[in-house]
């Protein structure tokens, strides 16, 4: 039995060199792709990624060219539009490097919408910025005309702000596990989800203008999909205390509760490392493996022998 | 056994109002969502949709904002993001159609490359116009700028114009029929899939710039997927010879060979009735049954009692 791994990569990955063209970023979709083609011999993959610079030029687009005839989409659609985009460089990436190696297997992105609570605290505090850069007065009308709260973004001009909730469950994690038992590589929750409310009655979906962490749905998934292991690929090989002094030190083996000791320490950004940490050891907690480490250490982290591990 | 349908739905269906904002579409989903959890009790259902109007906001969009740091996405990347978006209004309502009627059943869209031979025909004469209108000298510019070609449109203004070559294969026919053996109902081929070449030795995969007919594509989904009945859902319950005339006769029960010999005749317009004939045709030339109706016939037409019916 191969054992079931969800891969959480980031959605600046594809934008290494900062550069956003799809040629560009299908370049470097296309090394990501021959890693999980060499994987899918020995692991069941399922891959969540992100979709920050992605939906952010989206939105750009969407709303500097927005008109009557052709309106502009809301987040909530941009998200969806998000995970067409990247998941598609992702499935043609994964597929050539598999005709590349002479492997017959299948790959497929599910559109997923991920359910969060409408009384997520988050909700009344929204922190996530979004899409573009305005001028103090642009970004107060806006926030009149469309409802938006806006906010100024670490002296580089305003933005909107969006909640940031925690998903609770998957609408298509049957579809998903389905997929994957069957042998397929799947590509799902891109962009931490399409997020939606679900009425608690009626059961009514309906999206909701919001940005879920995608380390969080990517743990999500892994444990409503039942993977063993969980692993957030992120630009550095392993999560480090005290990072970047010369303190610093590397965090290997270590338990769920041990790392999650070290987070009330303040070792871990917000929005950067502490997601990740958050979500690895929430995955250990429930009996999985998490791993977070880079794309290079991957494979030897797979074996236990790179990346930080936590375990239960 | 429940029988397998594949029904291609127009892109307009979801704007048969003119209102293009996310809204607006998704309430016509909404009433498309109901149908199809209502026949999902006696059919295995995979919905392939058109994209026209809204692949063409998304170029507008992505053309009139691009920039260096947002630059746009090219032709088969924009039909990925509609397929996300457009896929995602569907799954929602079909979800919550099946919720309201008391109903369990998995709804998952698939992101769909749909393979297309560099040597057609079409690739040397593109007829198909899509996104914005520009004036003559605007167009001239482009069309040296990026290679485009571009036509003067009816009347009203320049367009780009890009193949429109028929579908040979669909990279993820596989997945798509373990879903719906599974019993999920499978959004697919949205937009008549994203256009991607392959190469005969290597097997390797490129997204062009072209688009294919949505009815070809869903044709050839249902041939995939081994379905028993193809439904093009148009905005007529029949296909009539003589349409819009004094003599119009509408048809009913028609054999492959002789709605095939009508077509001679000049009756089904190019870009219109014509490619729904076609794919109606072909697939009952490959003995399964092929109709032409409206979304409010295609209960009755299931059993027999209304559409036009194509049989070998």
């Amino acid at each position: 039995m191969k054992k079931r791994i969800v891969l959480a990569l980031g959605g600046n990955a594809l934008q290494e060199n900062g550069e956003a063209t799809a040629e560009a970023q299908k370049a470097i979709a296309t090394k990501v792709g021959e890693i999980i083609a060499e994987l899918s011999d020995k692991y069941e993959i399922v891959v969540a990624h992100g979709n920050g610079p992605q939906v952010g030029n989206i939105l750009i687009h969407e709303e500097t060219a927005s008109t009557d005839k052709a309106p502009a989409m809301p987040l909530e659609t941009a998200v969806a539009m998000s995970q067409g985009q990247i998941g598609y460089w992702l499935t043609q990436a994964i597929n050539n490097a598999l005709s590349k190696k002479g492997k017959r297997r299948k790959v497929a992105t599910v559109v997923s919408q991920v359910v969060v609570d409408k009384n997520d605290p988050a909700f009344r505090n929204p922190t996530k910025p979004i899409g573009q850069f305005y001028s103090e007065k642009d970004a107060k009308t806006l926030a009149k005309s469309k409802g938006w709260i806006v906010k100024e973004d670490a002296g580089r001009g305003w933005r909107r702000v969006v909640p940031s909730p925690k998903p609770i469950d998957i609408i298509e994690k049957g579809s998903i596990t389905e997929l994957i038992k069957d042998g397929t590589i799947v590509i799902a929750a891109g962009g931490g989800g399409i997020p939606v409310t679900r009425t608690k009655v009626l059961k009514r979906l309906k999206g909701v203008d919001a940005v879920i962490d995608k380390d969080f749905a990517a743990e999500k998934l892994a444990e409503l999909t039942g993977a063993d292991i969980f692993v957030s690929v992120t630009a550095v090989p392993y999560v480090y205390t005290n990072f970047g002094t010369s303190n610093q030190a590397k965090l290997e083996h270590i338990s769920a509760k041990e790392i999650t000791n070290l987070t009330k320490y303040g070792y871990f950004k917000s929005g950067s490392m502490l997601p990740k940490v958050e979500a690895a050891a929430a995955f250990a907690k429930k009996g999985g493996t998490g791993i977070i480490t880079d794309i290079n250490h991957l494979e030897k982290a797979l074996k236990g022998e790179a990346g930080t591990i936590v375990t239960k």
